[in-house]
């Protein structure tokens, strides 16, 4: 072994150890702890805004893009929403010993599904210094011990971040970060099964990819949102623009915004000049296909690529189609399985869409933005998993769970009979 | 591509239309197409033991052994068997469908998470061809698609099943035998994530290590047991007893009999004596810590090795504890996490030790034995998860499902604000 991958394996079995003691503390424990790391990050704000320059200047000297730097950026109010964002989520209930299930056996057994922590959780992202604090207090509430992994341009706030919430009186190695920012400590991380339960990556489709390919442990993987609206020909036409317009523009470089509009061809002449006005009005570039293009004649032509393209971007493209089967099997094939809505007033053939689309969250007459932790009322969120085991769509508090069968009995033995 | 490769993807992409028709099979339609794969098999007794004879001939001529060619019989009994579970699962209830929560936003929005279908599921497994149909069916009533890959030693009965499987009415690729029986083909599997949600192996650690370290897509594992039986100072000494021979003697080449005793100090002179005589009434192996020899002065001495050994055999390895505390902190350590026992009177140590053991099944007064979906009153079992994500412990036709979320609103939109 390196010595990286020592190092990195020194963690995990400190991991394992605060784990054991964490899934033993009170909900009212956990909650104080956490109100001591929002104290302790806003004692800290020099330290912080400090340790934050550090990067800029780097990031300045490398290069790096306004946008990348602005992701960086640490100011007293961001400082101050990490603060409140760990006093909110001590607000929340504990899933953790909730019991999900319960019932009695015919021999007198009784056995309860409870929910636990899940163990150890590696987070391994980018450059948002931020999601130091956010990931590994989510775990925290939920009893698990974290091994964070962040970008090289946001190590000296990562450290002044994990450093004050080391402060709070959390048990030691509950929040652990890696010293290392090169791709061989992810590389480490990933073939830790002993040691780690879960990884979740936080970032862009290269990182997961990786993430993927080397893990040997479960992975909660974020992909893309393509995300579709279909028009129905029943779809009142005032509601279908506005719910297009929303999903499109309301903020458009997130996974649940909008990315292809489908409208049935028997509405298509009448609404696509209506929605296309809208859109224009907010400055979205259109892209269609023929029979749109018969329609709108001044729209680009959409391409193949089009249709598996999330653009994140104030671009929208746009298909008509033959029938309801049409767009579901359209959105099935060429979506990512993320959020999609269908705009009608006829209750069949939404829950027919409802029923056929194989996605995380199926909408009907709702904005897809409206795929989110919060506006599901989760209180927290940390993703949203294009998953389909353990956790699918947005994953609160709970999906940070596991459980295991307690079973009390009075000395219940299965039988004489040896087979 | 290898042709190979190409064949795989193929059926691939054949489970993955297969599966949203499943999907929208109800449960009688599902059902009654058990019932006519129960039927096929029946009527193909005759088939089937041609095909098994065919295995079993090129098994003798590859020098198999015994214990490997009984694994490998069909006989009428057998297939009996086999068809009766499947009509046994076209009884269960099906999980499909499903409302697991339901609640209104404050807007207005409708939200339902309902239990849907993962998929497309991949079973790897060994020599038993029954595998074939057991899996298959489990996977078909929860309206999954399957792609199956057997041994090559029952590469005949496998196909011979899967066929009869075929003719019963259901959808097209539902369940695909794989034509090959290299490795090659399991790294293929493995590698499929665009049309593979999950990959199960059924089989041997080697087996499992392969397919994790190939996986791309989520592997639910079912490891070794390393189950634990701990008597407390506060145990009714007969209780200890039968529950001990229980979970030893009942069955012992299964991941639920018991592998190490722990016995509290404080009655070890007292109880181990008891102990002893009724395992070796029945023929089980004991090795013993430092402090059982000095009580049962001719028991093997047990090495560092015998704790963490799984012995599926009538082997017994027993140790003396000092504590509760040492009881817990060694079955975390040694143990597979699988199913560990406490056989106590005192109530506050049962509960402590069902909340501080990190196992899928903890049990008070109870024998290890009973850690089984069976048991649990599942109906069917496709395995003991030993993964802490999405399904642990024994999985039952709920683990083989995912869910959605169904949103229903009248024109909600998340707010008119660019950000």
């Amino acid at each position: 072994m390196s010595t990286l991958q020592e190092t990195i394996h020194q963690m995990g079995r400190q991991a394992r150890a605060a784990a054991y003691q964490l899934a033993q503390l009170t909900s009212d424990e956990k909650n104080a702890i956490l109100r001591a790391m929002a104290g302790a990050i806003r004692e800290r704000v020099p330290e912080l805004l400090g340790a934050n320059d550090l990067d800029l200047a780097a990031g300045v000297e490398k290069g790096l893009s306004a946008a990348m730097l602005d992701r960086l950026r640490l100011d007293a109010t961001r400082i101050e929403a990490m603060a409140a964002g760990i006093d909110q989520v001590a607000t929340l209930p504990d899933p953790v010993g909730r019991i999900m299930e319960a019932w009695t056996r015919p021999n007198g057994m009784r056995i309860e599904q409870v929910r636990v922590p899940i163990g150890t959780i590696g987070i391994i992202y980018e450059s948002r210094p931020n999601v130091t604090a956010d990931a590994a207090v989510l775990c925290f509430k939920t009893g698990n011990a974290t091994i964070l992994r962040g970008g090289s341009e946001a190590i000296h706030s990562n450290r002044a971040i994990a450093a004050a919430l080391g402060t709070a009186g959390a048990p030691e190695h509950a929040i652990q970060l890696i010293p290392f920012t090169d791709r061989e400590s992810v590389a480490a991380l990933a073939q830790m099964d002993r040691w780690l339960d879960l990884i979740i990556p936080r970032g862009g489709k290269g990182l997961i990819e990786t993430v993927v390919s080397l893990a040997r442990m479960p992975v909660i993987k974020h992909y893309d949102g393509i995300c579709h609206l279909f028009v129905d020909r029943a779809a009142d036409p005032a509601m279908a623009v506005s719910l297009t317009v929303d999903a499109k523009t309301q903020k458009c470089g997130v996974c649940n915004a909008l990315e292809t509009l489908l409208v049935h061809r028997d509405v298509a002449a009448g609404l696509l000049p209506q929605v296309a006005a809208a859109l224009r009005a907010k400055n979205v570039e259109l892209r269609g296909c023929e029979a749109t293009r018969a329609v709108l004649t001044d729209v680009i032509p959409a391409t193949e690529a089009d249709w598996t393209t999330e653009y994140l971007d104030l671009i929208l493209s746009i298909k008509v189609v033959a029938s309801l089967d049409e767009a579901v099997a359209h959105i099935n094939t060429h979506g990512s399985h993320h959020t999609d809505t269908i705009v009608t007033a006829d209750t069949a053939a939404a829950e027919r869409f409802l029923r056929e689309v194989d996605s995380a969250c199926v909408f009907h007459n709702v904005s897809n933005r409206f795929a989110d932790g919060g506006e599901f009322g989760f209180g927290a969120e940390i993703g949203i998993s294009t998953d389909k085991l353990h956790a699918r769509g947005p994953m609160g508090l709970r999906e940070l769970t596991s459980y295991q069968y307690r079973v009390r009995g009075n000395g219940q033995t299965k039988g004489p009979v040896q087979r």
